[in-house]
């Protein structure tokens, strides 16, 4: 455990670091198997959905090139901590400086302050506290999925809702074909997404949504019995996430204003044992019961909009009224999708290496099939 | 870390055993306060919470008296663990033989199964899945409490909904005087509560709830900006718990389905910096602002109610149809409550031990202050 | 990790806890793979060698018979949390009374007193600073060392010098031998250590010694290059004994002595990768090399002896003369010897555990395997 | 915990990556208070003691520049991981080509190869088990120590053996001149220590040593009763460093080949509570007593001599003789002090926050009193 907790995971350790306004950022992950095979390109393609800068999300220009620096050796894992570095180039702290003495209500600003002290908080886009940390994430998470491609395992997570308008539920293969839209939904819902959140721009708003997340070939038994069960560890792993509201294993809302008559469930043996649906998200008693696992993630509108919100001056305690300047998303729940992703492989896999179910060394078999599998998750 | 998960916690950890229909329960408690006066009178007053044995819960009779075998001396903790145990004295296995071969599908029988090995499960009253684990966590969360309450911060847990029926929310005052209705809610709804639970009896069916937590006076920030924010590890803390489907922090399902204008907020000073709603349920960025913070956590109803229902016999994988018997509770719910407040208690706690608000030896006087302040949660 | 420190472990973590003179003392042993037979019977064999009463060790009356209240089922571990609990018969706290405010210079009451304040310090033998708690380690140790025979790994301790009488280095078969003696000395030895312990019985004395430890066909790759280096770890399992004084891996004091050039070694092929000699103690980088792992401990004489020792009266900060009473060990070094095997096994098995070494379920076959191998002990 | 092993401590927490021949060294430090002053200035004084180039030291041409990447704001921490890097520029990969196939006996090379794989493993300097990887744990000491310096709490480490030469036990005040010596001795044995290794390098070869470790003013009560005993964490941590052989707290080998009533210590109050003697190295019941801190850790010769040496082809498993090319260090252990001192500030650091000792921010008052006693370890 580390207490100041900017570390993640058992076996496959992530520990993320940098500000969004500092010199770099970067992930080091801890607990790789050694002879992967793993270059800049493969990380490329999970960067591009987080990334800033295109129409539906902050106009902040990085192009989050990673630099892997420590780890490997010939193109392979070497077993030992793999680091990845992202400068930042279009850094702009001047919008913030006003923000110095005036906290945003919806923001850590004063919470930060309160902790740190008022000449320690790194207000310049919130500095730690800002989503750009992310990125280390999604990079983490991309190998995560590349290591859980040997076994078949495949992450995929997309948005079912925008403010209040429910898109219905997704099944794998519409989620993963998510990734090629802008908005990350599923492809008969990409006008309205798109509707929805230009809409929110014009009118100088943001949107919330949510996140729904799919598993697909989790053996059965992964997860433990009392605090570390499955569902807590992906409900850790996601309310970590900037910005998330709620975290729901399965039909979970849905079963808690439910009789038990209506949500009993049966058991069948089809060359592998099945139930007859999935209301449990996949993970019964802390367990993974072989079917998918599928849980939803929410997230709130982006806190900062244009327009006036009131808030005190700490040099006064008194009150004043700010506008927030800054490039800001105005869904900030589409970059989101990348992240559950990425939290969701990466607690998959640590409990997958607990149950020895991924070598310690990878051979080129083993890299071939990785290679082939990878490609689920489109060209990089 | 520990890896097998039975153990919670940094500086106040608790670590749990024993299995349903063993010999005995018990938690260790590790990291205590030196000083602290704890006497097992002092633990009964939440078991009574937890017990089975009453009118809307299962019929099996435990006494749950607490045994405290270690880490006091003089009737005060001396910083060593403090081990309770509670001896099991009405336990049946006999119901659970027939249920060997036969899985029961919505409990962890089958996944358990799978991952432990056949001969190797206890499925007497589901062993160690079974809610008589928690017994050690309510009395953890007493202690917690008790030591809460030296700074003030009380912690409470009651029922807001009940299948399709939501009462709606409830403050912190009534949320604490529903320790003393059988059915955990606030006292206006309690016949509606009362009424609903005894259909269910009737119809040899269950139900489902959420449970509201609040916890009054946390200081700013507590939590950590990163991965361990303090709504992940309340996340982490209640999705851990047999039985929770969701976990939703503040308003957090209404705002994901918000725009961004819609949940604004303002700050002011008012001898002490308020928010003015508290939508974010106390916490921002992942530390608490000073609010309320206030969470809900769903349970799905009992998965054992003696209706029959569908499974394969493990020998031969043909389906076969069941009707479980044991006793069970109608609503698990309202036993989940104190567990909730529970582990609620021992993740503030650890934070505010983190943040060295908690002195590492109590003497008289501030074991008067707590003897005062723990009476809120009523006589015991 | 958790702050207070009595539990130890990743994947199998143990958790002591009890006093010298409470009512009981006991162990959680978590992260079990399930299918293993394990017996009461099969602790005592090692316990014995820990239990006070010989004649050559402490006249406390301890039977040490332990009752295994969880974790097992018809005889075979479910993956549980096992917990073992010995109860205290012959506590006699008396003697002790007149130590409650003239602390023992060479016992841990003063500073315990200063860190967890005068009033709560459990000075009845030490409370759980006394070598009392360590019978959970060692009964932790065996179930250590069964699992570790699946893989034909064993871990042998024994005594190679008393006070200074340094009797030489002892292989791994006449360290297995020494279990049989009284004095857990190579049976050569046996005569000049009972007469060096006989003295000092009759001088009122003590003496301390060192134990060597022989660790047989770890295989090569076990243990992390960095902070968790194999030595460093065996070092703080060692360290964490009571009354150790120094830990050598190899012959590290002979090899800080030497020069480079008297230290090269080499290395040939002989069906397996074989070192011309062992200086370093089968660990180098950090890892196991795949020869035996050698390594020393060393223990300071009891520090209670019937002999007058200044202190103050912590009432006034006055000097005073007191001698102690109480039973005590003439030479504790011998006790040790089975603790530290105790913790050099639980050392191995978790980094055995986390290369994938040990299956997590334990089926009929390595049942056999280990009941054949683990009789190199002796009969239980 | 993390499995892999590259990160140590819990509240002050550091991560280590990079390899010897990569582009660049890391180290990520979690866990600092805010508000302390930090400057890439004053990680330079301790970093020279470490860093290669000198007279009697690796020729390796190393600046070891510190960049200060993450986690501070004007100049000051700000509770978020602090990072710095330091760019490889004098690689020289050449000389290990030829090793690729014949590992060096005294080294992690084999051990290595067979766990993370013969084409993963980074042969160039030994990749991570290289030396180098110590420079980013000097300089999370040197902050360890600065924060440490509020209290008073200084470490001090040096030379007191080379070779089958003793030089004698250091008081505080010799072993921090020390640092002044090219060789890390006290001032009075600078002349012989530098025979020692002129000798050595005149004759091919390289030299052992021991380093002594005083912490002064540690405070009594830190450390834990039972697995996390002080002079554990001491070793866990010194034991983790490159060519360590052994730990020894106090006078403990000694100790162990004493009598009882050799050891016998007495206690008296002088402002404090005071030992007689402090054989016990300031540590007793696994508790600082308020005593100096003593302990040494020994060192290995530098393992690659440019002598012949005996080691198989892997290939073809064949024997074969090689001499070693490279620039080495001919006593490492000169270099090994800083590094001593800086694992031991960052235990004591680690300990004093769990105790509350250390504010988590940091403001004017407390830096000046951390710049003014921090001069003690010399001008930056």
């Amino acid at each position: 455990m580390n207490l100041a907790g900017n570390s993640f995971g058992e076996f496959f350790r992530i520990t993320t670091f940098g500000e969004s306004h500092g010199s770099l950022l970067g992930v080091v992950i801890d607990g790789l198997p050694s002879g992967l095979k793993i270059s800049e390109k493969d990380l490329k393609n999970d960067l591009r959905l987080r990334k800033p800068g295109g129409k539906f999300v902050s106009k902040r220009k990085e192009n989050d090139l990673p630099r892997i620096v420590s780890g490997t050796f010939n193109g392979k894992t070497t077993g030992m901590p793999l680091t990845v570095l992202f400068d930042n180039v279009d850094f702009d702290p001047l919008p913030y400086e006003e923000l110095k003495y005036t906290p945003r209500p919806n923001h850590a600003d004063l919470p930060a302050i309160l902790k740190y002290g008022m000449d320690n908080f790194d207000y310049r886009g919130s500095g730690r506290f800002s989503g750009r940390e992310t990125v280390g994430r999604v990079t983490a998470g991309t190998i995560a999925k590349k290591i859980l491609a040997l076994k078949n395992i495949f992450v995929a997570s997309c948005l079912i809702s925008l403010g209040n308008n429910e898109f219905g539920s997704a099944d794998f293969d519409s989620c993963i074909k998510a990734r090629k839209t802008e908005t990350r939904t599923m492809q008969e819902w990409e006008n309205e997404a798109e509707n929805i959140i230009e809409n929110a721009i014009k009118n100088g708003d943001s949107v919330g949504g949510v996140i729904q997340t799919i598993i697909k070939n989790v053996p059965p038994g992964l997860g433990e019995p009392v605090f570390r069960k499955l569902k807590a560890e992906l409900a850790f792993a996601t309310m970590g996430i900037p910005g998330s509201t709620f975290f729901e294993i399965g039909e979970g809302i849905k079963v808690s204003h439910s009789m038990g008559s209506e949500v009993m469930d049966s058991i069948e043996f089809k060359d592998k044992y099945v139930w007859n649906r999935n209301i449990s998200g996949g993970i019964i008693g802390g367990l993974s019961t072989g079917m998918d696992i599928i849980f939803k993630v929410g997230f709130k509108p982006t806190g900062s909009i244009p327009r006036p919100y009131r808030t005190i001056d700490l040099r006064t305690n008194e009150s004043k009224t700010i506008i927030i300047k800054g490039r800001h998303d105005p869904a900030i729940v589409i970059r989101a999708a990348i992240v559950v992703e990425a939290m969701a492989a990466i607690v998959i896999l640590n409990h997958a290496m607990e149950m020895s179910l991924i070598p310690r060394v990878l051979g080129k078999e083993e890299n071939e099939i990785i290679e082939k599998n990878f490609k689920i998750y489109g060209d990089s």
